[in-house]
């Protein structure tokens, strides 16, 4: 009377060529909208073959849908065309080629460039841009300008890259913020992060950037918690150009970088509230209760305990439900857990302080 | 002026042993509610070492746990332990055994067991019993009845098993069923699909069941679209035992089996309505328009058209996010779509009729 | 006295960039040599930006490396560039780009070319040429003869492309087929595969290939038994250009087609007896022997028993072993199965037989 | 004349109930063996319900088959049996239970018990006995003193659990040791690993061990590179049980713990070689070669260079090959690179030197 084993399977392939097949799907990624803004994640550095990449302009659009990204720009370098042997310089070409792909994807797609000189000063991004020509003018700081002039926003590329002495602040740095030239600074690029920038954009009210700078094709297709393109989420009024680009001239954002969360406080704070819920404890005893916590985003919560109560050490892995056991004095009323969520910086090194309400 | 590559990129393990890491952590199963109702996950039909199961009994609790169930019954045989010599018979120590368990993670546990005669008349699960010692009792439908008497759920499990002639439907399945004390089938049960079953229960009012019937540890670490167990989606009023009973006797089920789902098609109408969602289209041009469809849940949605308009077959993968582009007369008002949805079964092989209504 | 669970296990990022990360690594395709031979992974048609692809032709060397191929050849259209507004014809460029790359990577690389004319005659792969610039020339037979007096490898591709119809063989390939100018068919290209190229290959003494055809960036990380390339085993007496060329003259190739390898019957017998290993029994009874059967290679093997003794069905997933009872008369000489590989054809719907020898 | 992208490609599930499906097939985990020794991976500690484990006996045969091993003993507690109201004490049954499916399956399955006691003296496992029984003794020494009287191989289990001051060397261990009653010790446990059990092995020439002490059903379904059941090695004149116990007595083993190798120099060495074949320079300029290192085994090798010529850091993936590029003076003669193999341990911290040989 021996019944079935275990279902016992396997994967078998289906190759299928029609219109709608499964790797034209776009993966959500899961970050929740703040209260009265919109969360948009987007990737707003990248190459092709115009410059130094290695990808047709249309192959960023595709990964940017598969990924579930939100809004990207190609920044082609203005001054480093290794390939122009092959493909003449034409600084607006990569976008006018993307640009009805990116329609289709229903992605945000600002004209951007790199502004690529010595470093230091180092490489900005200008985004928002109606013409890239007029940027492939001799002088840095004219280059800049031009940018404004189009209405730009202008950010400093991987700043602490080639070391910390090249990405030093320089009086040409002065210049370009005391005009109100300057707008963010990357924090992170790629696989690095410049405690230096994560400082300056906190002391001078500069937007925080996270991007991924790839050349090569995207080897990633799927975004999860642990590999994924580092990236700028921006807390966005409205889901459009104009949208996205107030929110970074407001400073709206936060940088998504390896298994952290870099923003300021005041926004880094509503997002832990709305990625995490808390439920009612389901099981009470005489000096416990046991609740469910889910993380509902797709980056791991590390907790640190700073008051009485939970567990000293809390992993919430994302997308994900912990049972979480809470020592009370009064089950009937566990109230408020004080941890610090550790990998959410609100500085260098300095992790946001939450508050876990534990419902009645 | 090379600049680095995409992120290159290796995992490593950090084996971990505190008490709250990731491999505690329950996946949730997405399904979504319906208007008035819960929607919850079960596998009423599991074993243990009790009978002829492989595992200690609060196993089914952990895996139920992580694999994101709702509610689980083990349902040990009554007539058959292969391990008798070991393992004495205590036909409620499974149920003792797991129940704290069972309330610590939240679980809904019907005290079950399986009757286990010849085939034919076949297995029966009782669900709710209080207590199973008085249905080891050597008359088939006397056993049955003091199952009734305890107010229990019994369902006629793996109808087709050992192939059609043994599942027939006897004189004696009339009594059960003319006594109403039987109240449902197994549609489906671990890697086997019965249609008799399927059309009995749509012509005698019989809820329909799918359920694992595991004896072995479960090998699955997480629940996938096309990975997953057998199991019978309940629709409830509320999240209590009694829900869960109220639900089942009023036959307010679904199973997800394999790729497919399989229910009433008043039940089934709803359910795919609340995981499709068609967004406006975000392009329009002279004859064609662009939306974005996303299926929300845990299976993959296939649709083949029986209208015109979109796409002659769309697959739209579980928690992706599909471009579908629309031929329309007039491209500001899309209108409905008419399809069917082929793994949605309201009979066997009749795939659900729907209506993708696209937005203004 | 409760000891230890089983190791709790998170898996965490490690961004690494430096000059040997996991990323650069090359996973090797499993599959043997032959007696006499070298066994050469080989993708003789794929696409850059400098035809209809869509990334540069290095990216195709870095791939080429990662997925564990041995030679590959870029077949950029002479006739078709629809980037050319960007990207001016020079025929020779996307191999004189890659070249270099492809020696760091030990990669054996003829250059190569698609001749590309109207449907029929079809599509026409040329190999192992000095000069492309000869073969843009209005005449086709003229385009395949000039590549012949190059010492080229001509082939036919994707002879069922649009249609039988399409592809039917007409007077103008018999006056190829005559002149020696053609050398062999593309059985299958990407997910197609051609039973009228299969047919004619056997009968006319053509070499059988299986190619990507590769436009896009390949998303495949890693080749596995059931996510691979399509692709052309060689079978070499030395690993060099001169020792694939011969090798392709001579029609010694076998092609990977998702999970079918095919091939003529004198080249898949020895793959097959190279690729299972059938351990002698480790455990005999009255009237049945137990045995273990490796499967070395990247390829499930499938076996359907056309003799007495072992399963009626046999599945050999790649890399693996699998425990087998076989039922004989006399445990002490199980002596031979006799099965068919239903997944190694040799000729349009006709598997392989195949014996498995039982060691004593 | 677009052609066809790369192929898309979704996964299906099939689910087979035939006898020999994919999930009943064993994955080789690849060790290299020895000049003169076959290499075992062997988990000699681990627990059933017939202690304080939560699977039947057979489980753990069917978890060893499919993860590649080659050799178990179940080893449940003499002393500790929580679940004895269910199950009563019986100290053969373990190993009579699941013997038979070892056989089936060729696993070498010793008989072995846990003796376990206060901490300290700690829990010792005595594995090759024929009888558990007289081992239920109250005097810790005279069981140890039984186990011996069998010809049993005695180890002493997880020495630094519970903390260092628990796990100290007493005079009843001084006792065991001369009485040539302790053979061995676990330098690895599960997710632990123990500088003083492994500092004391080198001292005293006991046996290193790494067993799971896995209680729980097995999670894994593959052992991989990183996520694995910490095992033992065992280099065995022949592969039978009294080829492993004569291995184990002379103390040839390694443990295989997380992502390192633990040994002593003399089989670390070979072994290390056995796993990493170096290619002759497929690429020679003026002052470099390039060459291709392949790791066949199923650790990834991570090494630091102790000379001049190669990267300073070179990790190499579990069963890749690498591109290295060598600076040398002379390309004819690249010779020898000297390196730490930084996570094969000889002593406690401290890596394995090993020399590269560059063929010509």
């Amino acid at each position: 009377m021996k019944k079935l084993n275990p279902p016992r399977v396997i994967l078998l392939l289906l190759l299928l060529a029609g219109p709608l097949a499964a790797a034209d799907a776009r993966r959500e990624i899961r970050f929740p909208d703040l209260p009265g803004y919109g969360t948009l994640k987007c990737d707003l550095h990248m190459h092709t073959v115009f410059s130094d990449g290695q990808v047709w302009p249309t192959v960023r659009v595709d990964e940017a849908w598969r990924l579930g990204l939100d809004a990207i720009a190609i920044s082609d370098h203005i001054e480093y065309q290794p390939h122009k042997d092959d493909v003449p310089t034409r600084h607006n070409r990569p976008f006018d080629l993307a640009a009805g792909a990116a329609g289709v994807h229903d992605l945000l797609f600002p004209k951007g460039t790199e502004i690529t000189r010595d470093t230091p000063p180092g490489h900005f991004n200008a985004i928002f841009l109606h013409d890239v020509d007029p940027l492939d003018t001799p002088e840095f700081v004219e280059a800049i300008e031009r940018a404004n002039e189009q209405g730009a926003f202008v950010f400093w590329n991987h700043q602490g890259w080639k070391g910390s002495e090249k990405g030093r602040w320089m009086d040409v740095h002065t210049t370009l913020y005391e005009n109100h030239w300057l707008h963010g600074m990357e924090v992170c690029n790629g696989d690095q992060y410049y405690p230096d920038a994560h400082r300056w954009c906190l002391e001078k009210g500069l937007t925080m950037l996270g991007n991924s700078d790839i050349h090569a094709p995207d080897r990633n297709e799927e975004t999860t918690p642990r590999l994924h393109r580092t990236m700028t989420l921006v807390f966005v009024k409205e889901r459009t150009l104009d949208g996205l680009k107030e929110a970074l001239q407001q400073g709206r954002t936060a940088v998504w970088y390896r298994d952290q969360v870099i923003g300021r406080r005041e926004l880094l704070g509503p997002f832990f509230q709305a990625c995490v819920r808390v439920a009612p404890p389901h099981l009470r005893a005489k000096n416990a209760v046991w609740t469910k916590i889910e993380n509902t985003c797709d980056v791991d919560v590390k907790l640190g305990r700073t008051g009485g109560g939970g567990p000293a050490q809390l992993v919430l892995p994302a997308r994900t439900t912990s049972l979480v056991k809470i020592g009370v004095a009064d089950p009937a009323a566990p109230g408020e857990l004080s941890y610090a969520a550790t990998n959410f910086l609100i500085a260098p090194e300095e992790p946001l302080p939450v508050t876990l309400q534990v419902p009645k």
